[in-house]
């Protein structure tokens, strides 16, 4: 099937994936009186007195708003915040149909940082938790990092970190499949955005030692001209041999290739140049790095693509409506690095006797999963200490 | 039934009046690639070519917010962001159930005029039509004017223009239950926030000629001393014999008093004062100026509440989600006074014979009433060149 244009005949049909459900009863005087006048003015009093009461009194506990500004949607790029709404619905659509959590698009007509940053701490009242979405990299760390100082409900953006615990997932079972150590691997990972250094940090937290990055220009290493900050603090933390070159020099003898990048930019020599039993996760949307079929004709062991519509598809969708159902059903402050470990492991041990190569990861739609992530991030949270409430 | 104390309550059980519902499948690979990744770039890619295309492929169309500052919620003043949710959620729930309109409660942290316009024109982009609400006078008048001229989506201040709207289709019927004709009638309105003004304004525009504006110090009239600038308008347009006294002199021969001010400040002894088959509408929330039963023992013809649990409730849930459906449907770039009118009478049309003075409005459940409604704002819209869409 050609998915992209039917997809936008569905659409058309569609006119929206998600609605507005209403859960009480407003068809009598009576229901009127207590859903609305006069009866409602007794509810705002309470929340006047204790603003924390709107967690129970309303809908905030269970709401999150996904939020972009267009300018790193998909693969596309800066497409305009307008155009980013079919995917922010989806992923509203993903989010109540896998973690029950209540979501709602929002595109910001701005790319400047303070504006971004004001006009959600403004809104943040009427929510549980903050996702963002498809916001381009370097702002999106300031965004992120200002909203999670500022604000006390979980801010999470999902571009860098919902990748990055998929990911670890993804590379945990794949390192079972070639029976290699996950500490011991020589990984390179190309794209030096949002994605690529939340991946590359993710890791390095979890014990991955040797990583190389690598963006259009070759590799980041310690005195390479025209970085951002982010990337020239990235040259600092990895890239220990501080190699200088392509990106085919870096994954030469490389055990994985991590692409979060751009569409066929990996050929099959430069495949065939890695370690035996290599992984390559390309992960470029709707376009991969190399595709699946190229990367096992190269000799790939275990190759993951975006694709849903090929095996080993490492997506984010595996990680947010688990990791928000958890953070939110403990009322959880942050959602910080345990929980995020806590949803990699959960997702990775999904899988269960049925790891294979072309098996790493349960099915995207696979409720299961998003259960077991939710319990695992709640428990986590408490473990850490944010959790406002033990569940 | 207490219904402030049961209401609270039901609102601790129900945990939120609203929730998000999935409108397309999400439980296969194939519907994933259809709804989200990879098939979702292509409506991304229509709409970055063509921004007016998001009102067909996503659920734009038929969204949207219903906001606050908090600073004007029912009768109870500035009760804070959140606390304003309660009846933000409520009225989402009568917006969807009444008017098909899916809409989301957002608050805002600020009463800053120039923030709160900001704040909503970044996020615009996701919404088909802008829904204000219990935002303090006289904020709301400059807000509702400068988001009007730069949002081409219908911007509505609900306080205002829908209580205008209620106010004049029961003013009509009424008129009728005691044989006056509305243009001729002597009117006292008492409240110059952002309800009386709003009230005054349009009923002026329906052809009311002697309008008297009373605010807590007594008759706005040319030469008063501390009056904001909306008032010092007012003065200008209503009062044309320029009486300077208190509400009790004012209400003295007044054939209508329409109550949006405090609680308990009207007498019987002031509706004994007014002409013969007085109109009293009396809509303080969540405690009127005078009560039903008073007013009827007083003498007065017809009498309005606020309350639904009275005869002749005066609320503007009768207007919003049929005036918002007929906007919606034709895509209109504005609700504008033709439009109002439509629902004015739309809605007075709507009690037909059963016209009482007990009956000068349909039930707020009425489901007729709000498609009765949603049918002449589309045409209105129409017929005045505001709509995109000819239905």
């Amino acid at each position: 099937m050609n998915y992209r244009q039917e997809s936008l005949k569905k659409h058309a049909e569609w006119r929206g994936k998600i609605e507005t459900k209403v859960r009480v009863p407003v068809d009598s005087r009576e229901a009127l009186s207590l859903a609305y006048t006069p009866g409602v003015a007794e509810p705002c009093l309470a929340i006047r007195d204790n603003p924390e009461l709107s967690f129970t009194l309303t809908r905030r506990w269970n709401t999150v708003p996904v939020k972009t500004d267009g300018t790193a949607v998909l693969g596309l790029g800066d497409i305009g915040p307008e155009a980013g709404m079919p995917v922010m619905e989806g992923k509203c659509a993903l989010f109540k149909a896998y973690g029950g959590v209540d979501a709602y698009p929002l595109c910001i007509k701005s790319k400047d940082v303070d504006e971004i940053v004001e006009t959600i701490k403004l809104i943040s009242g009427s929510f549980g938790g903050i996702n963002l979405e498809d916001i381009s990299a370097p702002r999106c760390f300031e965004i992120e990092s200002r909203l999670k100082k500022e604000l006390d409900i979980p801010v999470f953006h999902d571009d860098q970190h919902g990748t990055a615990i998929v990911m670890a997932a993804a590379l945990i079972n794949a390192a079972k499949v070639v029976n290699k150590e996950v500490s011991s691997l020589r990984l390179v990972i190309n794209g030096a955005g949002a994605a690529g250094i939340a991946i590359a940090k993710y890791l390095l937290k979890l014990g991955v030692a040797d990583i190389v990055m690598c963006d259009r220009f070759g590799t980041i290493y310690r005195g390479a001209q025209g970085m951002n900050a982010a990337q020239t603090e990235m040259a600092q933390i990895t890239n220990a041999r501080n190699l200088a070159g392509s990106l085919a020099d870096a994954m030469k003898g490389a055990d994985v290739f991590i692409g979060v990048s751009a569409p066929n930019c990996v050929s099959k020599d430069m495949v065939r140049s890695m370690a035996k039993g290599a992984i390559v996760f390309s992960c470029a949307n709707p376009v991969p790095e190399i595709s699946r079929e190229d990367a096992l004709e190269a000799g790939a062991a275990v190759v993951g693509t975006g694709s849903s519509e090929k095996p080993n598809q490492i997506n984010n969708v595996l990680v947010f409506p688990g990791l928000f159902r958890g953070a939110l059903d403990v009322r959880a402050r942050d959602i910080n690095f345990d929980m995020m470990l806590a949803a990699s492991h959960g997702i990775a041990a999904c899988v269960g006797d049925r790891l294979s190569p072309d098996y790493i990861l349960p099915y995207a739609y696979d409720l299961e999963t998003h259960k077991a992530v939710a319990k695992s991030v709640a428990e986590a949270a408490i473990r850490s200490g944010v959790a406002r409430q033990g569940k």
